[in-house]
């Protein structure tokens, strides 16, 4: 059977790849907030983009590179600044961005991709960017994923990375990712963006599919606040230098141990931003089954998991199945009420859609874990699916709804 | 044209109504919980119900009546317990209280509706709800309405009571109405409950019609946290006791002018559940220009006004009018975010999908108003429609995450 292990290093894992950053002054604070991370050959290159019809220049930019060529090279973060609603100088600025660095890396502009995060409205400040990206270049580094994992940060409050290796016909084969998740920049809005590198030899068609595969159980099933930012994105780059024997049926065990890892690592990287969620104290996994697909069940425990009454409610340790079964109930997937269960933990509270008498002071108990986890079965068919999120705190109200003045 | 105007008396200004309400020892508080509403006369009865899967018995018991019999005499309303999840003893709870009304009022059982709020998974006390029932029946009174407003009531801080008068036909017709919306009985969910009461006579299904296309614009666009109760309920009877010539054409005027009563009545409900949802401290108008059609409007006017960072931004007087672009872009209504305008009261705060220059304290000091309009135009056709909502405040996280111990 296939099988993977956990390595240190991130995105810069994988052979052939480096990252760096740079303070270039996006950010107020003056933290590190311009990020490099580069391949040493062309990597089949995939994404997935928000699907918010609002979305930030490099969005589309990234969107629009990734429908007309299969490889690129290299990533240019920038935190701070999400260049989103900016009109036409956003556009040009996202180009230069591309131009800037094509020349400073000997590549081709159309090798570039580019993501933002942080403020709306504010077109990227291009002077800062052009003043600072010669000095990023030199902090490139085999070993700089940490220092990228800390820029992309906004209000994050941790790092978010995570790296895989397994042995793909008796090469070894790494992935590397590091992401950022759910903090606000003044005034503005909550982002997912994850960066993953990897250096296995695969088809771009298939390693497209994997991505999307992955994404699908992980990063589109988390949720902080309900709410799609104008900027989310993931993108993954696979530059071959493992030298296996390229990956090209979706049936070969190559493939399927691909995925795995792929998945793992995004699953692994979307708790991680739930968990760290704004004012969040607790992650939450919903688990369903029973339910007619995979994609009822997924829908059934985004449902759940996005409950401001349950969320509020897993803030307060209150065992309160009541919500989690009308938030099922209001998912839009049909089933069947006096079927439903649900469970806490070990603990049923519901069975055949009727409360069942429960140990309350344990399941108050067990609610004050950092990590709960919620189970339901619809009783009416074997799709399965989890979704992640976090609990409603006052910290979320007033993260977000600071007084401006 | 068509006019009518403002009169007091709730549910028992139509002619032929009264209302009762006792108190039966449903609420722990030993408040008002059990009430009563009823015509001398069969009233022609419509109601629109939850779309959540998971529903009280009531609401499935109302629905199955309305299906079968287009007539009612009397609504019978509980507050203290939701009696939902509860299994086949609620549905006999629900069979019991028509049985025990029938009895004491004379009426057939299949002519007496049955509401609920209030805790969920706890069938209705029904010892409590017989011993109290022939003294309930006791304060029915032409002028019972404003007990019976307070009576619904559960963690609602005010009362929500609405009536309108008009000629029709050379008769005054006369339409009341009272509600509940947003409270939360310990440890569940809010509930949005809504009686309508009229003198006309009127047409069944034009009367249903009537009750529908009125709660489109208004019930179904309110939004105090996107949960949607297993109770709500609108149930709206007409006696014809104002003995105007029976109105079924619904192309003429007296149709038109019903309709517009009962929308103006509904609207006006709506917006006082939304001013009163939990914890908040401001009603938001949010309306949306320049949607293909109205449903679409709709849809990005309740996606905006349900947005948790756009409602946070809300209470904390932020005019951030990116979260409102956003919230606009995932609402999964297409249109064109270049020519996207958005206005806070008077002021544009973008034009063409681009941010414009505005006057910020100007702006905070407009959203410390008790009412808040947000409007957008999506400059793509003549759709418009409204969705109203409330703050994100710290009082919500308190009132639905206390802890329970």
């Amino acid at each position: 059977m296939a099988t993977f292990w956990a390595i240190e290093g991130g995105v810069t894992a994988p052979l052939g790849w480096q990252a760096g950053a740079v303070a270039a002054g996006i950010k107020p604070s003056g933290k590190l907030d311009l990020i490099l991370i580069c391949s040493d050959q062309p990597a089949v290159t995939a994404g997935v983009f928000t699907t918010n019809l609002v979305r930030a220049a490099s969005v589309d930019y990234d969107e629009q590179r990734l429908a007309q060529e299969s490889h690129g090279r290299a990533i240019v973060i920038n935190a701070g600044n999400a260049n989103a609603a900016t009109g036409q100088a956003g556009v040009e600025a996202v180009t230069q961005t591309a131009q800037i660095f094509a020349e400073l890396l000997n590549l081709d502009p159309a090798e570039i991709l580019v993501a933002s995060t942080g403020v709306i409205g504010v077109p990227l400040p291009m002077a800062k960017i052009q003043q600072a990206a010669p000095q990023l270049v030199t902090t490139l580094s085999p070993t700089g994923s940490e220092l990228a994992a800390q820029a992309i940060l906004t209000t994050d409050l941790t790092v978010k990375t995570r790296a895989l290796e397994a042995n793909i016909d008796g090469h070894p084969v790494r992935m590397g990712a590091i992401a950022k998740g759910s903090g606000m920049i003044h005034p503005n809005m909550a982002t997912l963006l994850a960066f993953i590198t990897c250096d296995a030899a695969v088809e771009p068609d298939l390693w497209r599919d994997l991505l999307r595969a992955a994404n699908t159980v992980s990063f589109n099933q988390i949720t902080v606040d309900g709410d799609t930012s104008t900027n989310d994105l993931v993108l993954a780059l696979s530059n071959g230098r493992a030298e296996n024997p390229t990956v090209t049926d979706p049936a070969s065990l190559a493939a399927r141990l691909l995925g795995e890892m792929l998945t793992t690592l995004c699953i692994d990287l979307a708790k991680m931003v739930a968990r760290d969620g704004e004012g969040a104290t607790k992650l939450v996994e919903v688990q369903v089954t029973g339910a007619r697909d995979a994609q009822s069940a997924r829908q059934v425990a985004r449902t759940v998991a996005s409950s401001s009454l349950f969320k509020a409610a897993l803030f307060g340790c209150d065992p309160n199945w009541g919500r989690i079964a009308a938030a099922a109930g209001r998912a839009g997937v049909p089933f069947a009420p006096q079927r439903l269960a649900v469970w806490l933990g070990e603990v049923q509270l519901m069975a055949e859609g009727t409360p069942l008498p429960f140990d309350r002071p344990a399941a108050v108990t067990y609610l004050k874990n950092p990590t709960v986890l919620v189970r339901l079965d619809l009783g009416g068919g074997q799709g399965q699916g989890t979704a992640w999120g976090c609990d409603l705190t006052y910290d979320y109200v007033r993260i977000n709804g600071e007084y401006t003045t």
